[in-house]
């Protein structure tokens, strides 16, 4: 994969900025590995407003309205490993939303909302067509000693909240209460985004090219399930108020661990 | 100009996220109107080092090593002026870095770092090519009573500072003495930029488009120079480095406004 | 006024943390200096959940139920001025709300509630009595040129937010319609707080005065009134809740200062 | 123990803002329980700059000049744990440094400098007497799958930053190498503060007690220890830059709890 630009002579890098050797770009190129805890709400949508979410290409599958709710804390780093030792950069959490789809059969998630805590990550969502905004992400730790939360890999309550310009979007509850084998559903089939870049100059109309992502390393810790609560609070537009739980299912706790590759052209 | 993506049925939006009615998108379309309030210094960087950071097409032009350091605290709001409700939203700050350079003979200012302290105006940034980063960007407000800073428009001393990962990457003061009438010269030149979308599947090459910015609206409120300073303490990596002061020139504090409209393909 | 502590041999400082020549002290002694702007909405609450939150020695006075809420923007700093230069440090928001009441026949005001978003003022405001908690706290910027803002000391709309662990705890906005001459009453009357020192030691009652802020080179800048709106979409708790506006009365925007010399106390 | 104020008729709370039922106070009574990860070196420094730290009552005791620095990240509750349902207000970090010292003969810890990131535990300190200040504080999370990190409870790199008004203050990083069955001395011995509230009115000098905290419930999880890293970049002042490292001992990784239950008074 040529991942510099631009290949001539000048600045370089995998990303903004360019600079004479590339060193100042903000984006390292993938892979990128990604440790991460995780807690999340199986629930269900109204089918007709996820459809509307699914871009050509895209069907509702064998499942409409199955929609799940994700948060998510990292740690990340590149091939180096460098970013480990600045904890401050290699740190951020996440909340998603995924609704079931199908892509010429294969079943497969989308994301139509995204929602981290640092600049690196939400840049290369859009890198990889993942709409990752900003927002205030906060979950539940483990601790294995002491009264101040669950113990981890146990029975135990564990909670999740975004907010995003001052305003509670999302909140959610799992009380993990037994150990399960089966990883949910939707946190096992491939993601499909569209990539975006918008248009800039009138000679230039926006890319947008169908993509699923490429992973590898996948891990799952203790996968432990129980009973769950998830509410959006303050909806910040018709379009996301159209994904409110109509039914929340079954809860998760587990830690996870992938390596994102790069991505798969579906259709340009 | 086309501005949502992607044309067909489905989701649409100018930017990610894409949703049923546009209405979550992170980006509103241009143009962006910005009202702001400035402090600048004009330095020297050593003409090599600067050369480095200039893609092809664009050479020094007939000041090699002339460049300026800009603190920025903008209020910005789309064609609706809706987002002015919010300020928390409308409102952030900025630090970037000008070299002088020329393009087809035309004088223009191309920009190799930039930081601002809010995530919509970093992603608008990728967008117009500007390769604006995430940091901490604090700049002195001039009050019009008491003894807690410069009056607006009256001599005074104007500081602003710049952090990017906990460490003190930027720092510059301005002694306010004298009006003057003609802007500082960098701050008057288009801005050239290269739109960089990363290379993401190993069929799409990176999008790379040199640029020019196209704005109207342009104001100057007054214009007060005198004295400066500017200290890189803790630089970013060795690239960076290369853009150090080897002389420190005049400094400026102004108002200025202009509204952002798109840009100019120079070449792809 | 013996501003450190302790006062024999050992380390020493007007505050936390205590050093060998006292530098390192998180707060400065008094005076400390203001320059701010201001919006500002009078409105009126229950005159008996206001009487509730009044201690002992205070009564609602003259017009009981009368109450304002504040957003401020300020810049501060110390006898020396040193703060200026780095403006991280030397800017903070403030939202405060206030009632009218009434010592020993004089009319004062009471802060129930107050948040800024820099933990120094955060900390000077439990030495003085009032009750500073951390919170995200915007407002309205007036900016000399284009279009992005209202004008200084001109017609124009003025908003202020505040939110409070991600949720908006409080909404205003202004609109500047004519130009007064009389401040509004409430922002020209003494504070009256009560010092807390809570409890730690089963020996030590708590801490608890009834103090007067003393302040001195109180400015006013032109003071601009017009139309208002408040709203407290999510209040903190039930007392909170007790002084939600029951009226809205007229609003106001100005630049404001003064300097903080110390207390006066009225009974222990 | 009496922990609201004021007694009589009138708003209460254990701490400021008093409201009519003391629900609106920003401090809960303790106790209050501690579940965190520690990330910790033993260093030295020069005893009689250290020694200037030390309040008359206490003095370097056995060893001179032994020292620790202190990352730690918190997840803390009240009695009734409802904190641990808004994880962002129940999480934060800390760094602080401890120095070795001695009250009437019994080995006790010193806390000259403390950081966190959350404003409650900042109040907090305050209430105990520890010299809690505002800082931006990251460390490495042990991770049980991927590559991203560390696992928990095995061999492996720890780090920990320091930042403060956006300057890098400290920076530690510890090979986890071997468990060990002995926790760090500095760890284990009671912790002896200097209650201090400024003085504010010209009648009442400050308070200023020296406390020891009373803590229950204490945990240690398995103690990992090996070499260590500790710098202290760019020091804050001159009485702070006096406790940089003289020598670096061994590093530790360890979880650990404990629950304060409030403080002993060893001298007014």
């Amino acid at each position: 994969m040529t991942t510099t630009a631009p290949a001539e002579a000048g600045p370089t890098g995998y990303s903004l900025p360019l600079s004479p050797t590339g060193a100042s770009a903000m984006l390292t190129p993938p892979p990128w590995h990604f440790s991460g805890d995780v807690i999340m709400v199986d629930y269900r949508v109204d089918p007709e407003a996820a459809a509307r979410f699914l871009p050509p290409g895209l069907s509702l599958g064998a499942d409409p309205g199955a929609a799940a709710a994700v948060f998510a804390e990292w740690q990340w780093c590149s091939e180096s490993g460098e970013e480990l030792d600045d904890p401050q950069r290699s740190q951020f959490t996440e909340f998603l939303i995924l609704l079931a789809c199908e892509y010429e059969g294969v079943p497969m998630a989308r994301c139509p909302y995204a929602w981290v805590d640092s600049p690196v990550p939400m840049m290369r969502g859009w890198v990889q067509g993942m709409p990752k905004q900003f927002g205030s992400v906060h979950q539940t730790r483990p601790k294995s000693v002491g009264l101040a939360g669950p113990k981890p890999n146990a029975p135990g309550r564990h909670a999740g909240t975004l907010s995003v310009h001052g305003r509670r979007v999302a909140e959610m509850a799992v009380r993990a209460e037994r150990r399960i084998e089966q990883p949910p559903l939707l946190h096992t089939v491939p993601l499909v985004h569209t990539r975006v870049f918008p248009t800039w100059t009138s000679s230039a109309p926006p890319v947008a090219e169908l993509v699923s992502s490429e992973v590898t390393g996948v891990e799952f810790g203790e996968i432990w399930a129980g009973g769950a609560e998830l509410r959006f609070p303050s909806p910040l537009d018709d379009d996301f108020a159209g994904l409110a739980p109509v039914e929340i299912g079954q809860g998760y706790v587990f830690a996870y661990a992938e390596t994102l590759c790069g991505g798969r052209l579906l259709q340009a």
